[in-house]
């Protein structure tokens, strides 16, 4: 099966070109860019020496010609113009940004303060957390791949809130990226000599995130209020962590908690739930397609911690992608994406 | 006046040289090592290569004949035994383990699980949050300088909790340090490669530094019940920064907060407040004894995130350390210390 | 075909895991360690949570039973008294370690300070530089799997030695690894603290890859003489860059030089010979099996510098231990190992 | 007495802000910028939180009313251009930019590709190589501070240039450099993800340090030829390793060199020799002015291995500006300049 992806040149572009290309059932049959067409893929992008395609315009015919997929990985803003017309030439859209996540387009100008996609297209998104919402990703024609901060903290959260087990007012998300999450752009806040050897929070209570984890966590839960939500820029390029903190409205054992995430994931190779004291580390995670989740109830102050870590390139974008897109053409989810985590 | 190290070799320790080896008053008489006695300390500190200085055994009544206050940088246990010794020989002792922090023998046992130090030296024990506590410092003979995340939790919380404005049953500190903080002792979980693109949490639940900052508040703040602290592993050398969550049990605006902390450390040069809207990384304090500090009221959560940054071997340790000294020999407390910190 | 691995939880046998994982033709029979068996291998390894595999006891006899390859992934010392045993119970055995490299016993004496392999083993074992002995590893049943840094090395140097347009005094090669080629034992030397912002060189003039360097050249180019080779820790955890400064004896161009690359390698899937005027980095090979070249002549000396990059794990360990397994059975020898290289 | 810097925002400028803050006889009177004048100097240097003073135009009579010594931190092409213009004013000018260090203005286009300075300007500079060239400093009105990599290669190569044991043509240069070396303008080459776990190898034969190098090479001895230089970016912020192969006219030791060393430097307090057997890496001189240089004789080969550290933006940039304007000022050289390095 033919697929092609648009902001090619992207970490999440290249990302995508690294999974396809091992990928048993996926064939590129197409890499575009806005900036660089009619350039070889490795010109910019030495670890691709290899591969020879060239960069191509962006022209939703032609794609709907060689491709039944389209990946957009393109910055907010470009998805929302660009997904309906790639929808109405008749590819299947999945589109990582965040412009068709957020079901209110009020929300959406609020948060990422630029306009928002057409309604139509925003309902016909499916939400694509794979693992909670296969049922409806099968039969998508455009899915909102979810973002890296929500895959992480909606996935650690999820068997809590479905259980109606977390006081609605009381959650915390203390989250913590690598530098590949901002992108390629050069700026001066991801110069190696700024961020090396420096810990930094951004974007305090303002994160476009927030939105986005909400929505999910009430359609589980209908009391969810307002979350608290930081992130923070960890000198590192891959890997997301998310510790959540939660007021428990039940009385349960750490252990009865890992049993409840234990059940709740068995069917879902992806998500791996610790035993009990351990907690993972964001490197277990690198390069692959896994989610590891900790829980642990604090008897001293009647909250239970949970910490869920992904790589943001992968689970947190281009791997969750190319899951939705095995959902979609009823392949096995872990097709082409069985790699073991790069250690160390 | 004459100084001693005891723990030369250790990460506190060599910070103690850098720092006192630039003081104008302090003049370091001895560095002691159980481990490395007999050796020059540039040994295996190539960074010292022009200082000749040849560590030696620890001997309480040697130490005292060659010094009036003694910096005891030794770990968890070992101060116990020796901070006792050092004060019968007449020295002030200036302790940067644990040993002397909780007033509660119990508490230590539970905590450390070790033997606590003999109920007098606790009793005696001042302890050395420079910033809140000049008045006792001033007179102490035994000095229980504070922790790492104590100091950057507890001077991002004092003008709150000494106001009486934290709900006490609310307080959240997700802490985060870089791998110095682990000490030198070479283990699997500090070796480079481990630590390298790598988060990590670690001691959920069951940090030595919980109990240190209960007492500290609750001293401030009668009504402060157990607070939930988890520590995480960040892969760079220096810096810890301390995001906190606190439940504000009156309603005040982003600028009143920031007031309050204006005012609070207004006569504290190493107290630096971030104006509105701006939020601190660690690398801007490193290498330096400043603790830089934003505030920000969540209005809708009406949580307030308390956002404290420290050098953890600064102002975290030998920093502090000295800056007690300063005020114990009646030096303006910046003496020595005053270094800008190293960027980038 | 059924494979097992002695030596799994260091870092050679942690990336044989990930590789032999994803392989289509190879099965993993047994996991083996002297130091963990009884222990799943997921304990210390988290990032391998999903395999349930426990680690096994050294035994050649069973070994054998189970499989028809072994890769011996044991630090130098140890495959020299184990190869001989696993031999003569009939495995194929592939060796990670220096021990079977050096043909001459008194030299590997000199070079590691330690025992020799018997010296029927030595002369048994083939040298495993696939691109260049593919013939001999063919029918090979003791693979001497090449050193990191000679694997960069040689086949940097290759086409020019077979050539016979290197000065065989003049080789120069400046080396540069990431720490994990240190291994996975603890060391002060390794300790995050002490490597990171940091930049050291090691082993100078004393390093026991040397006389693996010049036994290889010297069976190219016969007047190779002895060569001048540091080695540098660089702050990554992963990838060798080897400079290298040959003087010339011919006059040719930059161009004439990268066409024998090109044509030397044109059948090498693995080798990527960049064009005229661009330089390899680490990075662009990371997780991967290539190892990329470029060459450049100096006309204002006369020289040519020649820069190598691979993966050590994988090009310098594992990836070309799989290798020669494919090749001695058959395989395509890219089987299993068409990784796109992990980037950013 | 009163001194101004020019591209006080630059890594340099800061970090002159740095040394001169603690300077005890040097006063910043001005700070200023082309790009940020009217601004905070805090702005975007959050790290000087508690420095108030006001980015300024650049004015040289104003400059030359409120100071006697101008440091320019400009990038090349400006000195060219502003350094004349300053010496008019009547300024003692210390330039660390690349503009004034080439005695011939053709070799500079060559290597520059940019107009060069004025040739008056050109030969009134004295070339501010501290250790050696103090007896032209004292009295000179414009100082061409030299380039971090010469720095290194230059106090490295000295003493056996000026006691003519060089092979003239023998000598190569592999050099490595932390990121702040490229300079604080984002670029794609220098992002975090790019750099971090990346070695890179740049500009290779046409870095534009090589002439300057060379210049002052023949100035020590007559037959130095065209040397080799290759460039390297490691993935760490400061630091400087020049690793210098040399071969050698005269049969010495390993022993006679390093008391050749030893004897050539023991005037210099920041050059520091290391014993027989030991090597320096670069964070052991990280944050100070030292210089810390090893030698080895290869007997395998008759070359020598030279191996030189500096941190580039102190020794290789603003703390040799410092020691020059000590130096002119009649001053103690150390004066201001005796951090003990940072570690770890």
């Amino acid at each position: 099966m033919n697929v092609s992806i648009i902001g090619a040149t992207g970490y999440s572009g290249i990302e995508l070109i690294r999974l396809l290309e091992n990928h048993p059932h996926f064939q590129i049959a197409g890499l575009h860019s806005s900036s660089a067409a009619g350039r070889h893929i490795h010109e910019e992008n030495p670890h691709l020496l290899h591969i020879t395609q060239i960069l191509k315009e962006i022209d939703p015919i032609k794609i709907a010609k060689e491709s039944s997929i389209v990946f957009l990985a393109t910055p907010s803003g470009v998805s929302a113009k660009l997904a309906p017309q790639l929808e109405d030439a008749g590819l299947t859209v999945i589109d990582l940004s965040g412009d068709l996540r957020l079901k209110d387009p009020e929300s959406y100008k609020t948060w990422y303060k630029k306009e928002p996609a057409p309604i139509q297209s925003l309902e016909k998104a499916v939400y694509g957390l794979s693992e909670w919402n296969a049922e409806y990703i099968k039969s998508a024609k455009v899915i909102a791949n979810p973002g890296c901060f929500p895959t992480a903290a909606l996935l650690g959260l999820a068997p809590m809130c479905v259980q109606q087990w977390c006081d609605g007012n009381s959650i915390i998300i203390d989250a913590k990226s690598g530098v590949s999450g901002a992108g390629r752009t050069p700026l001066s806040t991801t110069m190696f000599s700024e961020v090396n050897e420096n810990l930094k929070i951004y974007k305090v209570h303002q994160h476009q995130h927030i939105p986005e984890i909400e929505q999910q966590l009430q359609s589980w839960q209908g009391d969810i209020g307002n979350i608290e939500f930081s992130t923070h820029l960890v000198p590192m390029t891959r890997g997301i962590m998310a510790t959540m903190y939660v007021q428990l409205t039940e009385q349960v054992t750490t252990k009865q908690l890992i049993d409840l995430y234990k059940t709740s994931y068995e069917m879902h190779p992806f998500i791996r739930i610790q035993q009990e004291g351990l907690f993972p580390s964001t490197k277990q995670v690198m390069g692959s397609n896994f989610c590891d989740i900790s829980v642990a109830v604090n008897e001293r102050t009647g909250r239970a911690t949970i910490v869920s870590v992904i790589d943001n390139l992968v689970k947190g974008a281009a791997g969750q992608a190319v899951q939705n897109a095995n959902i979609i053409c009823g392949l096995e989810e872990t097709t082409g994406l069985k790699q073991v985590p790069l250690f160390p």
